[in-house]
């Protein structure tokens, strides 16, 4: 049975929308636990009482240093302290990894952490890896990221043998710029990983490959840049439909169509950011997280502890990456 | 009078769209020579003679040299020897940017070329520079890419006193990775420039800035994912819409209104890309363009040569940016 420990206050929404998707998620046979203030009104579910809060617009390192006592750093130290068996919280991304890196500790043989993103594409999710946890990368990193993806993508997503690819700016070996020109030598000689070369930016959408690697720059501009092209879009083009009668009748029409095209594209399908390379399992659900996200966030984690995801990364890691 | 040379053969649609997009311009007022095969149809217009071609796959530096009866290289040559104000092409990126350099040459001062796109945004186009002429930049290059931004936006697009905006992982100032970091500290220092902090790329098709700067691996990734995810999406709408006969009924009705935000996303608006920084005008229009496209980049170019742009970036930049 494992364990998910909650930041009942991390997020726009919480805590409400956080203790309604954790009840969803015990509906499903999952043991939450909730980290937050006493005298929450948690329906019933088991509460660690904590006395400070983190915000959004807080310096992370700074945060979690000042505020140990934080429910979004009490729920990542309960990883720590083996309390629970991963960690979820729609609060401060920055804050997050610096408590994971403070409590959880880097994996022996790990040299960065990295955020693995799933991307809602039209054959299923694509991971893209890393999102934005670090912002300057090495050669060697990115190839550490495409063996946590892999595993991310082989343990939690079912896929049997993921093909990975490099994220550059042209399909061909040698277009790039020096990072992923090295990058892409140390993943093509590296005969465990069923790498399928570069992968341009176009093709991200419609699903590039099951894991795309990257530096946390580069994935950060261009997860920013997938989730703000498509709500702009959506809205503009709600915007044009509105403009005149015609198209009001025919948006009306089409609502059904636009709402399963939105369910497919919302990040709240797959519940989170995954931070893999830590000693515990953290999950880090979207600022604006409702219900159904947190929940499936939970559910995640806890598949993400019942595969033992961390040991699985531990043992291919250190065995492996020699760069 | 200004004269702009257009290579007959250059991009997918070469040379019957090519034809039509220059007999567009010419009935504009625009004075256009076409660089391609002897016994091409032009319909009348201006033929200089060329006996080889560029394709689409070859590799642009090698192509250029090989190949200097090309009607991508005449078409460049043309303007360095003042044959011609401007040149446009539908053909080869990376031929035209080894062209630009080999024949027309680097402006003085400017330590690099860059690619600048206008992106439709809803309060009109914002400028992406570098868009992919470069693979690796230093800070100093992006400093010059923002004065290069900058004078576009005033001289082609009509904007005042453009605002810049470098693109980064965070709005805050001391977001972002090494390169960024410097960068910003050098367009903060240039009390010349009308800099506006960073901007994150979830706010690129909104419309963050007049000049959006950032290195040209970024740059290329960045357009390359607006491109793919507007077509993406746009795509699995139509299917979605497609699917269910109430839907099909329903897109009937808003087809206008799709028309309408195709035809302001379309890159075709804006007819293309702008190589900025060399001894002459190059406009690089997109592979797929068809009569329109064609049309108006040639516009633009002889815009950009009635108004003195390369004047105008030879002026600004070497009394400006000493780094």
């Amino acid at each position: 049975m494992n364990r998910v420990a909650v930041d009942a206050l991390g997020g726009d929404r919480a805590p409400g929308e956080v203790i309604l998707g954790a009840l969803d998620a015990v509906a499903d046979g999952i043991d939450v636990v909730l980290y937050g203030p006493g005298g929450l009104d948690t329906q019933g579910l088991p509460l660690v009482e904590t006395t400070e809060v983190i915000e959004m617009a807080e310096k992370p390192a700074d945060a979690v240093r000042a505020k140990p006592d934080s429910s979004l750093v009490a729920a990542v130290r309960a990883v720590a302290e083996r309390d629970a068996d991963a960690v979820v919280s729609a609060g401060n991304t920055g804050a997050m990894l610096a408590a994971g890196l403070l409590h959880l500790k880097r994996l022996s043989g790990v040299m960065r952490p990295a955020i693995a993103v799933p991307i809602p594409t039209r054959q299923g999710p694509s991971v893209l890896i890393d999102a934005g946890a670090n912002a300057d990368n090495r050669p060697e990193h990115l190839l550490q990221f495409a063996h946590m993806g892999a595993v991310f993508c082989r343990e939690l997503l079912d896929v049997g043998n993921p093909q990975v690819r490099l994220l550059s700016i042209g399909e061909e070996d040698e277009k790039g710029n020096q990072l992923t020109l090295e990058a892409h030598r140390l993943l093509r000689e590296d005969d465990r990983l069923n790498f399928g070369g570069n992968a341009e930016s176009r093709d991200l959408l419609r699903g590039a490959s099951d894991v795309v690697v990257t530096d946390g720059f580069t994935g950060n501009i261009a997860l920013k840049l997938l989730e703000g092209t498509i709500r702009e879009l959506l809205d503009a083009l709600r915007d044009e439909i509105t403009a005149t009668p015609r198209g009001k009748l025919g948006g009306l029409l089409i609502r059904p169509a636009a709402r399963r095209l939105r369910a497919r594209l919302d990040p709240d399908t797959y519940g989170g950011a995954y931070l893999l390379g830590l000693r515990g399992l953290a999950v880090i659900a979207h600022g604006n997280s409702g219900r159904t996200a947190i929940a499936n966030a939970i559910r995640l984690a806890a598949r993400g502890a019942e595969h033992r995801v961390v040991d699985r990364l531990s043992e291919r890691l250190p065995e492996r990456v020699r760069v």
